[in-house]
């Protein structure tokens, strides 16, 4: 793990970062010591520092005192670009255009992706916990649209994840991996997204095999979460982490 | 308004009084001065100082400084048998024993009920905003299953009514009156509502005409809202009334 660079504001220590070729930012509060840790995942065509990223990543730094990562998924941000993805999803626009369904294509292309950003994010968690400042406390995985595609298998893969914020996905692409997710988690759901059908949310929430989960669904686009939302999403990490 | 009794415990005044043939109970602070005013409607089979309305009241009055009415339905708690809605029940329980759905019929009674409960909250909302410790501040309603029913055609009559807290219902008793509905409301659902069917919750708060909606959907039966539910139900009203 190399840091490249380092700055600091309102109390908010932002240090980038690569783990071999992953491009990284890990928000702290100016202390040492162990904390627990969010990992966010950020959606399709964003990247690590996307806005809606780091004004919830500044929060749950400063409200909560975690420590807070987010990563480039391959082919978004500071990494370059895929070829392979490329090819499929120049294919997959084919197919859109002779009048293939969408949803399927893209549930399928989230399950390649997620076959490297798992073993990816795993090995980010394990540097990151060996970080003096962050230390081996719990973990949270906060990640919608894109980030709960690739989400939802990564935290049924990682035991030491033990809280989890998703949304905006649907069970074609993330319902077979949600059958192993067993711990809390808030959903958020967009009750007139124009890109995941509504029935396919609400079967994506109902295959997650937690005890506890809790379905927020509020109307709007699906780019639309409204604010009150995001307090409520840091209430729900301090409950489960602090 | 005739008050029947006080007592006082923790910082809670209780009063129990009776508007014409009204048995109510009012829960405020011990100050006097203006301040949000929330009517509770209890469940079915339930009455006004039913544990889950006293253990929400009593947190809207020490957390949030509200004041808190709530009455007994007729033919509930305190007040008589009616002999009308006797053999309604009766001739349904008739009509579900020999087959029909119990639902619509359920749905018609409700209906029945709240053209009676409608003016009667109306006129307990009057003469309680009139006392000096209470006053003419914003209004909000809570009330789930009974409460629901009888709650979404009062919060669509009531222009007071800036905000509620609504649920365990569904769309056949409610849709009609839900579509007057424009207050914020906060919509619970059982995911595994063995009473309402989940479809059917889900259409009435699609039927809410609110800008403003959040539905919050949790796993288990009927009478199992999450205790974390009524933290969200306090921030809900504290955004909207406070």
């Amino acid at each position: 793990m190399r840091f490249t660079s380092q700055t600091s504001s309102d109390g908010v220590s932002e240090q980038l970062f690569t783990l071999g070729d992953i491009p990284g930012v890990l928000w702290t509060p100016e202390l040492t010591g162990t904390r627990p840790l969010i990992l966010m995942g950020h959606g399709g065509g964003e990247h690590k520092k996307a806005p809606g990223i780091v004004a919830r990543a500044r929060r749950f730094v400063t409200e909560c005192g975690f420590a807070v990562a987010a990563v480039d998924v391959p082919a978004h941000g500071d990494r370059p670009k895929d070829e392979e993805y490329d090819r499929i999803a120049t294919e997959n626009q084919a197919r859109v255009d002779a009048g293939a369904e969408l949803a399927p294509l893209i549930a399928d292309f989230q399950a390649l992706v997620a076959r490297q950003t798992v073993p990816e994010w795993r090995a980010v968690l394990d540097a990151v916990q060996e970080l003096e400042h962050v230390g081996a406390g719990p973990v949270g995985y906060w990640g919608v649209c894109l980030g709960c595609g690739l989400g939802v298998p990564f935290v049924a893969a990682e035991p030491r994840v033990r809280a989890a914020v998703l949304g905006l996905g649907g069970a074609l692409a993330s319902a077979e991996a949600a059958a192993r997710v067993t711990v809390p988690v808030e959903f958020l759901v967009q009750w007139d997204d124009e890109r995941v059908p509504r029935a396919q949310s609400l079967a994506l929430f109902d295959a997650l095999a937690s005890a506890e989960k809790t379905l927020h669904a509020n109307p709007g686009r699906h780019a639309e979460i409204p604010e009150f939302e995001l307090d409520s999403t840091l209430r729900f990490f301090a409950r489960h982490l602090g």
